[in-house]
């Protein structure tokens, strides 16, 4: 009975110490799963704060949103030079167009540049195709020429502006760009 | 004895069962020591891999080598706007500076307008404190101001350039940015 016992005591001690090991093995294993639950949480926040990032990493802030009077859809206007006291007969500005988005027909009496930033866009020029536009393309518009420029209906898009030689006198807006030409480039 | 005997297999027991569970603790330990080491290697790879996008997505090709006569270190430049015909009388061009390059003290009879794109910089007028440029930083330089621009000692540094009311002549070219003054700021 006392080898027995013994025998019984060394059983119960050897289960406790499996039970305990499954037990430690389990802990270790949900310490485990909480340090990995957290990594995609770490690894989201850091896209979140990529992506932030990226959202601040636009070159210039966004803006006011632009007038539907002469916008569809939704743009961003930044006047960067307002050149107010027409030092330098050039003003600069930064235009986000959302999706879609596009100006209306219109034509500078001193010419206009762009210089494209982000995402893909159009100008086309009245009785033209359009062109596609994507970052670093430029584009030189003439003096009088009717035309638009705006986003792809699939894209943001981004662009500097500059009119230049503003003293011949701001533009002339010259009717919305109907569904039907824009969605015929 | 067989008291004694019993308490004894006990006692053993449960020296095991501790070293267990120090040794079963100490792999899972291991196992996650294993995780943590691969986690910057990974996210190193994706740093490595957002700086390479960088790399190539800086927004216009970078250009030729400007004239070591009038900048300091190397500086691309790349006329975006040549406007050669003299229609907009505003020519726009996009300068990276390396670390430390800049241009030499200048001005320009018609003015001139920076957008800062990317990097860290400096822009300085005669006299006056230099200040700091980052991405977004928009710089009016008056016509006819003694100024220079470029890059901080430890930083890459690209903006937009443009040279306004271009029918008032070239830039005059005023002697390099020495050493002690650039080290000054």
């Amino acid at each position: 009975m006392e080898g027995k016992s013994t025998k019984l005591t060394t059983w119960i001690g050897l289960g406790v110490l499996c039970v305990a090991i499954v037990v430690v093995a389990q802990v270790a294993r949900n310490t485990d799963n909480h340090t990995k639950e957290n990594l995609p949480l770490n690894q989201i926040k850091t896209n979140t704060m990529n992506n932030e990032t990226k959202q601040e990493d636009t070159i210039f802030p966004r803006g006011d949103k632009a007038p539907n009077a002469v916008f569809t859809g939704d743009v961003y206007v930044n006047m960067l030079i307002p050149d107010t006291d027409g030092v330098y007969n050039t003003q600069a500005y930064n235009v986000e167009f959302e999706p879609g988005a596009r100006t209306f027909w219109h034509s500078h009496p001193g010419g206009q540049l762009l210089l494209v930033t982000e995402g893909v866009g159009y100008y086309q020029e009245e009785g033209k195709p359009a062109r596609r536009l994507t970052k670093g393309d430029v584009v030189e518009i003439p003096i009088n020429v009717k035309h638009w420029h705006g986003a792809a209906p699939d894209s943001h898009f981004t662009h500097i502006g500059m009119s230049t030689r503003v003293d011949t006198g701001p533009a002339e807006w010259l009717g919305e760009v109907t569904d039907e030409e824009y969605n015929a480039i």
